[in-house]
C-alpha cells in the first residue's frame, strides 16, 4: 500500500501511548499484521515464528519511545520498511527472544497485545515475566484503530467505489447456466481490475445456498428463478471493501420480493440508527427490529455489522451487547440478512462512515451514516 | 491439498491425546492453520477473528472425544470439510465464544495451544477460566508434528523434486543484465509450474546483497562477477519445499571459490552429523565448526536449520541449545551460510529426512540423513 506521511504514523503512536496511559496500561505490544502496518507502515516479508514486536510505552502526553524487537535477520529490512524509521532491539537465533523483549517491559506491567499475536509469544512473555499481564488490544483498547482519519476514509471510499464498479460490471453478464464458482472467479478478476491488490472473499450463493451466509461457491449451476447472494471484497491500497447485493435470475415471486423488501428496510433502519448518542448495539437493534416485526427474526442469524479498515473485519462490531458509542469517523458494515433454510437467502451490505452528531462542513445536517457504497438497493434482475 | 485417509487424521488425534497425557497436560487446543490441517484436514475459508478451535482431550490410551468449537456460520462448512467428520459445538455472534469453549475444558486444566492461535483467544480462555493454564504446543509438545509418516515424506520429496526442477530450469537462463526481481518472478512462476500451489519466498540476492540472508529481491541489476544466492520454496500438495543454491555469473575468484567450498563442506558436515544419539544442536555444531575453523564463524549469523512439513518453518530447529534427539522421520533443512558485509554471501540448503539409527530396509546402512534435494552442490556458473 502507498504509505502515509511519516508524521501520520508518529501521531498514531502518540495517540496510542496516551490511550494506553488512560486505560491504566503500561504499553501496547504490536505484532506483524494490520496493527504493525498501522503504527509503523511496515510488513515483514514473511509471517514466521520469529518474534517481531513494536513496544509502545504508555505515556499520558504521548511522548514515549517506541522500540521494535526484531529478528537480527530482518533488522535491515525493518529499517528500510518502517516509515520514518524506528529504534530496534535485535535478537539472534538461539537467544531467548521473549527474554530479550522482556527487557523493554516492566516486570509487573500490564500490556495490551495485538489480537492476532501468536499464542507462542504472549505465553512466552508471560513465562519470561511471570508478574506481567496481558490483554488483547480489542478487549482493552477496542477503538485503537476504529476511528478513521479523513485520509483513511478516502481510501475506504475508493475501495468501496471499486467494489461498486465490480457490481456494475457483473450484473449485465449471464448468470443462467453458469456455476457459482464461475461467477465468483469473475468477481475476483473484477476486484483486481478495480484496484484491489488482495481479494478476501467472493461468495456467490445461488437459490437454497443463499440460506448459508458463509456458503462457499461451488459447482451449483445458477438457473432461472434463483435468488443469488453475492458478497465480495478485499484490500485496495491497503484498505478494505466489503459489499453484498442479492440479485434475481428473471422475475421474482411475491414472497421473494417481500423478503428482499424487508431486508432493504432493515438495512436502511440500521443506517438511520446512526444518530447522536447511538451505540453500536443500537444499529443492530434497529435493523433486527424490522426483520423481527416482519416475522423473520429467527432467520437473521448473524450480527448486523463489523468495522473495516486495514482489515475487512475489526472493531467496532454492530452486535447485541456492544455498548460502545458510535463515534464520528468509525467505518463499518451494515448488513442484515434473512436466511430461509432450503429456500433462499437475502443480504444487503454497505460500508458506511459514521457522523452521529452531524456531518462536518454541513452545519445543519443531522447525525448520519454516509454510505461508501452506492450500488442500487432495489433488487436487480439478471439473466 | 489432497486429503489423506480419514484414518490418518484419527490416528494423529489419538497419538496427540496420548502425548498430551504423557506430558501431564489435560488436552491440546488446535486452531486454524497447519495444526488444524494436520488433525482435521480442514481449513476455514477465511482466517477471521471468530474462534474456531479443536479440543483434543488428553487420554493415555488415545481414546478421547475431540470436539470442535466453531462459529455457527461456519459449522456447515466444517462438517463438509473435516476429513472423517467431527463433533462440533457451535456459537453464535453475541455469545461469549471463550465461555462456550470453556465448557469443553477443565477449570483448572493445563492445555497446549497452537503456536499461532490468536492472543485474543488464549487470553480470552484465561479470562473465562482463570485457574486454567496454557503453553504453546511447540514449547510443551515440540515434536507433535515433527516426525513425518512415510506418506508425508513422500509429499516432501515430491515438493523437493519440484524445487530441484526449478533450479535446473533457472540456471540456463540469462542472469547478466536482469534485475533480482526478474529472476525472482521466474522462480515464482517455475515453482507453480512444478506443482506448488503456494509460493512462500523467492529470494534472489546478487553480489553484496548476498550478505543479507533475508534480502528481498529488488532492482539491483545482476552483472558479471556476482555471486547470486537463490533461496526459494512454498507448498506443493500441502507440504513444503525450501532450497538454496548460490550460483556465480562467470568465473569465480579464488576467494569466492574458497568461501563456497567452506559452506559446501559445512553443509555436508551438518548432514553427516545425523548419527545415532545425535541431537538437533549437534547438527548445528557440526556445520558451524567447519565455518569457524575456516575463520568465518562470526559471519554465519543464523541457525543451521528448521523443520519442514505443513509449514516451511517448524520444530525441530537445528540451533545451539536444542537438545532434542534427532528421530527417524524428522524432516528439516541443513543450510549453513557465510555472509561478508559489502561483499557477498553463500548459502547451500537441502531438506533432509533423518534416519539416525539406520535407514529402514537397509540392514547394514549406518545412521544417515537422506537429502530430498538433489541439485548440485558444486557452484554452478551462469551467464
Amino acid at each position: 500500500m502507498t504509505p502515509f506521511d511519516a508524521a501520520v504514523y508518529a501521531d498514531r503512536r502518540r495517540r496510542a501511548a496516551a490511550q494506553a496511559a488512560a486505560a491504566g496500561l503500561d504499553g501496547i505490544l504490536v505484532t506483524p499484521g494490520p496493527d504493525l502496518r498501522y503504527f509503523l507502515g511496515y510488513t515483514p516479508a514473511a509471517d514466521t515464528e520469529r518474534l517481531t514486536m513494536l513496544a509502545i510505552p504508555a505515556a499520558a502526553d504521548g511522548a514515549g519511545d517506541p522500540v521494535a524487537v526484531v529478528p537480527r535477520l530482518e533488522e535491515h529490512d525493518m529499517h528500510l520498511g518502517a516509515v520514518g524509521g524506528i529504534e530496534t532491539l535485535a535478537w539472534s537465533d538461539g537467544e531467548d527472544e521473549h527474554a530479550v523483549a522482556g527487557r523493554l517491559l516492566r516486570p509487573e506491567g500490564r500490556y495490551a497485545v495485538s489480537d492476532a499475536a501468536w499464542a507462542l509469544h504472549v505465553l512466552g512473555l508471560q513465562r519470561a515475566l511471570p508478574a506481567s499481564s496481558y490483554a488483547a488490544v480489542t478487549t482493552v483498547l477496542p477503538l485503537l484503530r476504529a476511528v478513521k482519519s479523513p485520509e483513511e476514509v478516502a481510501r475506504l471510499a475508493a475501495a468501496g467505489a471499486g467494489a461498486d464498479a465490480v457490481f456494475d460490471e457483473i450484473v449485465p453478464r449471464p448468470f443462467t447456466g453458469r456455476r457459482e464458482r464461475d461467477v465468483a472467479a469473475d468477481l475476483d478478476a473484477l476486484l483486481r481490475e478495480h484496484g484491489h491488490e488482495q481479494v478476501d472473499f467472493t461468495l456467490v450463493c445461488a437459490g437454497e445456498h443463499g440460506a448459508d451466509p458463509h456458503h462457499e461457491p461451488g459447482d451449483r449451476v445458477i438457473r432461472s428463478g434463483d435468488m443469488v447472494v453475492m458478497d465480495f471484497g478485499g484490500l485496495a491500497d491497503g484498505y478494505g471493501s466489503d459489499t453484498t447485493r442479492t440479485v434475481h435470475v428473471g422475475p421474482l415471486t411475491d414472497r421473494e420480493q417481500h423478503v428482499h423488501d424487508v431486508v432493504r428496510a432493515a438495512q436502511q433502519a440500521g443506517v438511520d440508527a446512526v444518530r447522536p448518542s447511538a451505540t453500536c448495539q443500537d444499529v443492530d437493534r434497529a435493523a433486527r427490529a424490522v426483520i423481527e416485526d416482519a416475522g423473520f427474526g429467527e432467520h437473521f442469524v448473524h450480527r448486523t455489522g463489523h468495522g473495516i479498515g486495514l482489515t475487512t473485519h475489526e472493531p467496532p462490531y454492530m452486535v447485541s451487547g456492544e455498548e460502545t458509542p458510535v463515534e464520528a469517523g468509525m467505518c463499518f458494515s451494515v448488513e442484515p440478512g434473512i436466511y430461509l433454510p432450503g429456500e433462499l437467502g437475502v443480504r444487503i451490505e454497505d460500508i458506511v462512515v459514521a457522523f452521529p452528531s452531524g456531518v462536518p462542513g454541513l452545519a445543519d445536517a443531522p447525525g448520519a451514516a454516509m454510505r461508501l457504497n452506492t450500488s442500487p438497493h432495489e433488487v436487480v434482475v439478471v439473466e
